[in-house]
């Protein structure tokens, strides 16, 4: 057991390490880039920024580290503890996923109240420390962009050679120590679902407190330019600092709230699923409900008024909702995975036609829900409000990430039981924690694109005050092109990261023939793969087949936002201007988040459809509606884990990058 | 084989006669609705709207009427023909297509001059004129609804039931006269892509027209209150007579070029596939040359300016453009549909993902496309130019939609060929001309989509402009809402219509089963199968599953705008405005153009990708990667010839109800 725990961590080692030398690349890059910008002094943009955007990339690439480090290490302890007792087995892999949950709240915390606290000491002006530090959020995405889209084309390549060399070439089972990718398998679990989930999630709620503090401090400087109402940021000048001062206050009580309510978790032995979900929701809600309560004191003792409250309150349902309706698209215990299931009876296009309808259909709830939030958000708080909410979502974040980051360590859990041949009483233990987690995952994944829009459309505001781009012509000619070009990014990124994943695995593959052939003694058991080199070769195609999307998802809002400055009162204006990226923001916001909804419901639904039938339903096992039941979950795995939650990541990076840019069209 | 057309022309008949029963309670219920909505004098919606819609519906539906009749009557001739020569089959079909196109385009342009002449007799108002003309568009689309979803599930029903129970079950060749669905699905051909093609085509037609007109009319209203610059509508108020005119004009001349033009489409013995559309070419391309010119010519000739001009021709070459476009992601001559069918080598799963990444990057060039010719467009001419881009785009609609319906005619004649066992010489020739017939298709399908994207912009323009909403702030919550429901929409109508085929099938199905158990004699051919009977059941199911989507689609914009009135002056205005209803406008164009090019591209390229295997390549029939080829084939179905052709008249049908229904909001 502790041999193959061992693996995992030094393969998890191995990644992070030569991630780290492509993310340190990058950030000198984008740095050198920032610096050459801010050295223009008509660009308005502040060297500082690039501080904040060194010092975001640390934060969120510490936190991806802590996490990955205790996650490696936490799975065969769960295995330990599960040989005892289901409660111990919970317990190890929760607390697990809760330093997850906590590192990246308080890493975020911290380093935006110590760049504040610097940026305010050296300048003196509000507006320049906030546009500072936006970078910090930039810098979070700059992880997020590798741990998310490398990590999703990582996993799942390494998924696609195991198998098909391990299980369908050489005909040993899966989680087969003999196989060579096993442990990059392992670590690509790891990788996506924790350190690929939690850079998601530190970028969204760093952008969001940064959003809700840009727009408080843009409120105080548009009152001293008497524009005051038109802007509809929501706040009076007089309480720009108490709104300086809100999103930081609440996020900080939901990090103790939420750490406190970590403790309510714990499971009876022989628990059902519901009561182990229900355990863990214990957690959430009570956590949710004290927030919420705070929220209220908080906007009273600032005096704010209850507006904001009613916005922050507004997120938190939201994404508690958003929550639930994945649950319900994606879990066989309701009606649409059921019916996804019995529909693979007729044959795989069948089963695929109508995963995509369910992918379509599963848009609405989550739609309808952003579209009630944002209204109620509005209405009470303005702009300010709308990104209030995004930080009322998130205010929970270190227990939600808590129950994500718990899914790969229980997935592993049972891996390394599985390889160890320990007690069918420990497999069964570890399977409950597992299923509990598939259903935690699918729900963090639902949470993960809500906090991502309204992450987005909060910084869409701060863009749009910072520019002052407002009050335009809807049918603006740039705008609409902007639309269209916006919607159009989406895809083309959506295309690259699905084909992506075929193109990497296929270097994984031929390194597991190669070492089935030339390692003598390996099928027998007698010698020892290279773990490492398959570890390496996933980690370095999938950071090749990463740069083209990840490059044109930071090149596009940059250049644009050059052009829209260069064509400024030139004849070019016309074609090109600050209503371009407003509306390039606003489409690809759309598009992305109905394309990442989509996707990560109908794989989560068809993952579920496939193990629903493996359980003996419909013919169980082998049978020919498992064979389509197969082919939507292939289908669906480079949709749920690797193009769909790569969008989460794309709609914010193009919003940061236009806000950290946006002093250029002041 | 002439009495397997007439069994074609009965079902066609029969079909026709129940649809149109359909057609004309839904005709009155909105005509009842509307009349009840201009019975209220404070809504300012004129009675005649309901004159110019009953007149749209008969003018789309008597287009449709003939086009149907003579499609099926010149398939058996198309035969005949061809079993002489090459170049006689080339002009029978494509002589049969260019009636369909001729007539769509007169009835339309007849439809529009005669209401302008009796509105203007009537009302001195042009403003209410253009207000009532608007009804004329809807008329259209109240048939084209009915054509093109009704219709597109129709089609792939009687598809999937005639090869299910057909080939399947019963062991009997495709096209065999024995199976009772072989008439239905040979209707269907008809119905999809002449009926359907033509009544989304002429709704296009006529509302780009009716659109231009809008905003001519407006510019003059504008200039009168003083307020013109800011509407950016691009025609001084003196020339609004001019711009009315010549939109019209160059309609008309269009037309009479166009089938000038027909006649240079022949075709020598022997020809191959390149020159066969080579010689289509001619024909469409030297219209376009010829009308181009004839753009300025009218241009100048009225004093508009070039600049009107220029936004015709930035239309006309974007149609083409994204007609060649479709035809590079669609063809197996070109990279992208080769490369996915030798992805059919790994497996059903990879097709799926090859091809609907291929769907989502054969988005970008036409959305690229679009982009510049709006751009273009706008600056030359304002919101006007952008509805003369999409009239230029359709100006010479009557050849483009010629060779759109030559295709389900030379699909036909193959069939009469083969069920009628002619000379494998007469087969090679109606192959050929049916080989044709499949690119024009999916040009044909593109273009469809491209003239519905523009035409929904001009339609938007003239809502914006009659409401007069167009400067708002960008951020505004019912603005940005407005976008997310607009964006869910299209998902919603495609998943609904999406598994309406296989519903619909089940009844198909089932009556087939029947058939052949009960008719005595029927499978040693000494018996009649119940042709008529099939069309029956396909007809009442397909329409029963349209009437969600469809009356979805009617509904939502009118409850908005409903609401948005019975809101105004009250609390209710922040949560519900006229921005709602721009916005949803914009995020349904955006979504339904992005998924509806993905879905006619990924089903157009898995189709060829099958035939290019099946012609021998990979492995050729039979094969694993034949097998893939298939499950791909049969996912693209629903996707190219119902649920995408929908989105057409989804995002039209949104823009032009809201458009009626404008004068609530003015």
């Amino acid at each position: 057991m502790q041999r193959i725990a061992r693996a995992v961590q030094q393969g998890a080692a191995a990644f992070l390490r030569r991630e780290y030398v492509y993310v340190a690349i990058f950030v000198v890059l984008v740095s050198a880039l920032l610096l050459g910008l801010s050295s223009v002094p008509e660009f308005n943009l502040s060297p500082w920024t690039v501080v904040a955007f060194v010092s975001g990339a640390l934060a969120s690439g510490l936190a991806g580290f802590f996490g990955m480090q205790i996650a490696v290490r936490a799975n065969s302890r769960t295995t330990q503890a599960a040989s005892k007792s289901l409660d111990g087995g919970l317990r190890v892999a929760f607390a697990s996923g809760s330093v997850m949950g906590t590192t990246v709240v308080s890493l975020a915390l911290l380093g935006i109240g110590v760049l504040i606290i610097v940026l305010s000491g050296i300048k003196n002006d509000p507006q320049q420390v906030a546009g500072a530090l936006t970078g910090f959020g930039f810098g979070g995405t700059a992880i997020a962009i590798f741990a998310r889209v490398g990590g999703g084309i990582f996993t799942k390549a390494a998924d696609v050679g195991a198998d098909l060399v391990g299980k369908t070439e050489a005909g040993i089972p899966e989680d087969d120590p003999r196989n060579p990718a096993v442990i990059a398998d392992n670590v690509g679990d790891n990788v996506g679902d924790v350190a690929g989930m939690g850079s998601d999630l530190f970028e969204s709620y760093a952008s969001s407190i940064i959003a809700a503090i840009s727009l408080a401090v843009l409120s105080s400087g548009v009152a001293a330019s008497g524009a005051g109402s038109t802007l509809g940021i929501g706040i009076p000048a007089d309480k720009a600092g108490a709104a300086q001062a809100y999103p930081l206050l609440i996020a900080a009580l939901g990090l103790i709230v939420s750490i406190g309510c970590t403790f309510l978790v714990r499971a009876q032995e022989g628990a059902t699923q519901g009561q182990l979900l229900g355990s863990l929701r214990r957690g959430v809600y009570s956590a949710s409900a004290i927030i919420a309560v705070l929220m209220i004191v908080v906007a009273l003792l600032l005096d704010l008024g209850i507006g904001v409250a009613i916005a922050a309150i507004a997120g938190l349902l939201a994404g508690a909702g958003i929550g639930f309706s994945t649950e319900y698209f994606t879990s066989d215990t309701y009606r649409p995975t059921r019916y996804l299931a019995e529909s693979s009876e007729g044959g795989p296009a069948i089963v695929i036609i109508q995963g995509i309808a369910l992918g379509m259909l599963s848009v609405v709830v989550p739609a309808l829900i952003v579209i009630v939030a944002t209204l109620v958000a509005y209405s009470a708080a303005g702009l300010y409000g709308v990104a209030i909410a995004a930080v009322g979502m998130l205010s929970t974040l270190s227990i939600t990430l808590a129950t994500d980051a718990y899914g790969p360590v229980a997935d592993n859990a049972g891996g390394i039981a599985e390889m160890s041949h320990l007690g069918k009483e420990v497999r069964e233990r570890t399977d409950a924690l597992d299923a509990l987690g598939n259903t935690t995952a699918a729900v963090g994944k639902g949470f993960a694109i809500g906090s991502a829009l309204m992450t987005a459309l909060a910084l869409i505001a701060a863009f749009v005050s910072v520019t002052g781009v407002q009050a335009i012509n809807i049918l603006d000619a740039r705008l609409i092109t902007g639309f269209i070009l916006g919607g159009m990014l989406p895809l083309l990124f959506s295309a690259q990261t699905m084909t992506a994943v075929g193109k990497a695995a296929r270097g994984v593959v031929v390194e597991v023939r190669r070492q089935f052939k030339e390692i003598p003694g390996l099928m027998e058991g007698k010698a020892d793969p290279d773990y490492a080199r398959c570890v390496a070769i996933s980690t370095d195609n999938a950071i090749r087949q990463m740069i083209l999307p990840g490059a044109l998802a930071v090149a596009i809002p940059v250049l644009l936002i050059l052009g829209a400055r260069l064509a400024r009162d030139t004849e070019f204006e016309r074609f090109l201007g600050a209503e371009t990226i407003v509306g390039m923001l606003i489409g690809s916001l759309l598009v992305a988040f109905m394309v990442a909804v989509l996707m990560a419901n109908a794989g989560g639904a068809w993952d579920n459809a496939k193990k629903y039938i493996e359980r003996g339903n419909l013919g169980g096992k082998g049978s020919a509606a498992h064979k389509a039941a197969v082919v939507g979950d292939t289908v669906g795995d480079p949709f749920k884990d690797t193009s769909g939650p790569s969008l989460n990541i794309l709609l914010k990076l193009l919003a940061i990058v236009s806000l950290v840019m946006a002093p250029l069209l002041r």
